[in-house]
């Protein structure tokens, strides 16, 4: 569609914010990149998603959509000719959903507990997080991706999530390729496309920036 | 599709199966119902359903599909002819999507804290409750159901919570129709729809349900 304006308001490193640039960059549609602090939101924020007041948000010739699997399901909605998303079968299409909707409700919030926690709580987390990994590793199977031979919806769920392994995994003492080879070359697979590769974060920025919340936090 | 077998597995008064009946129902869909006893759940829950271990799983033609607004969408897809729930535009089905997912993400947990809690917690949640009714009273407007004119994703998403409100209303002690008169006025539209009326359960059956839980679990 000729002549649309897309905007997106984000932050740098969110998961959830890269979910909503890999699924355009995915469809080859350009846009607008606002990047929102999110110790002061921007007027346009609390105006464009005046429930939640959370990133990233779509804005589509001046019309919003909020959380990141919705955004990413209207992008294959909106642009469904090129690069397909999720499957046109219902049952293929439900599976999908399951699978990002496992990721959201499990992986964000164990991933926060690894550097956010500590002693026992922290050992919890991490146990937790490797077993998730395993989950979808084993989800995944010996398909390049999830949903088959074609880069997808639950890609672009979890995808993001790969450039914070740096980070869960210098604070937890793991290595999600020691316990899950099968997923990090999933990862790495993924990597290779450029949709993937331009929008994720800087793993050492990440790294950074966590060393700075917890400082921030007050979490030693 | 004649000689589908549809099977729920699911639980008396549990919103979220509720929401299944409520949409096969809609769509015309005979099936079965397993009812499942969550303090010993059957080997087929746990079979079908391995990850979440939760209930409600429909189960079409042996596959199994869980979560209940997953079910919803896929009970839309699958029979698509008949009482469509979901609109056909993308951005209306952000929309529908966004407030599905909103009273997902904030209606059952601010219930159960109103009869679960004590003193300021309870207090706090009874605000709270009232504060999420208000807004989807305000996206409601004027409107006959969520998505206009037609009964649809939203009202199916919500609709089941209202025969829990009996039991919120006497343990908070507080009216949802004094504070929200036109959401109340939705909720018996909905349930002037045989779909509805004959999927929710009884109000009084589940105050004493909750009556029972709360001896079970020691709150007085």
């Amino acid at each position: 569609m000729a002549g649309d304006k897309v905007v997106v308001l984000g932050t740098y490193g969110s998961m959830f914010s890269m979910r909503v640039q890999v699924a355009l960059a995915e469809k080859g549609i350009e846009y607008e990149n606002k990047e929102e602090d999110l110790a002061n939101k921007s007027p346009l924020l609390l105006e464009v998603n005046p429930v939640h007041k959370k990133i990233p948000v779509l804005i589509h010739n001046g019309k919003p959509v909020c959380e990141s699997l919705i955004i990413v399901q209207y992008i294959d909605e909106v642009w469904h000719d090129k690069n397909p998303l999720l499957p046109s079968d219902p049952y293929q299409r439900a599976q999908a959903r399951f699978w990002a909707d496992f990721v959201d409700k499990k992986v964000y919030d164990c991933g926060r507990r690894i550097w956010a926690t500590k002693g026992e709580e922290k050992e919890a987390a991490k146990k937790e997080f490797i077993g998730i990994m395993k989950t979808l590793e084993g989800e995944l199977g010996n398909k390049p991706y999830f949903g088959g031979e074609d880069f997808g919806y639950v890609d672009v769920a979890l995808i993001p999530f790969y450039c914070w392994f740096h980070a869960y995994e210098n604070f937890g003492n793991f290595k999600t390729e020691t316990e899950c080879p099968k997923l990090v070359e999933w990862a790495k697979r993924c990597m290779q496309r450029e949709s993937v590769s331009k929008s994720l974060a800087d793993p050492h920025k990440i790294y950074e920036f966590v060393v700075s919340l917890k400082k921030k936090l007050g979490i030693e």
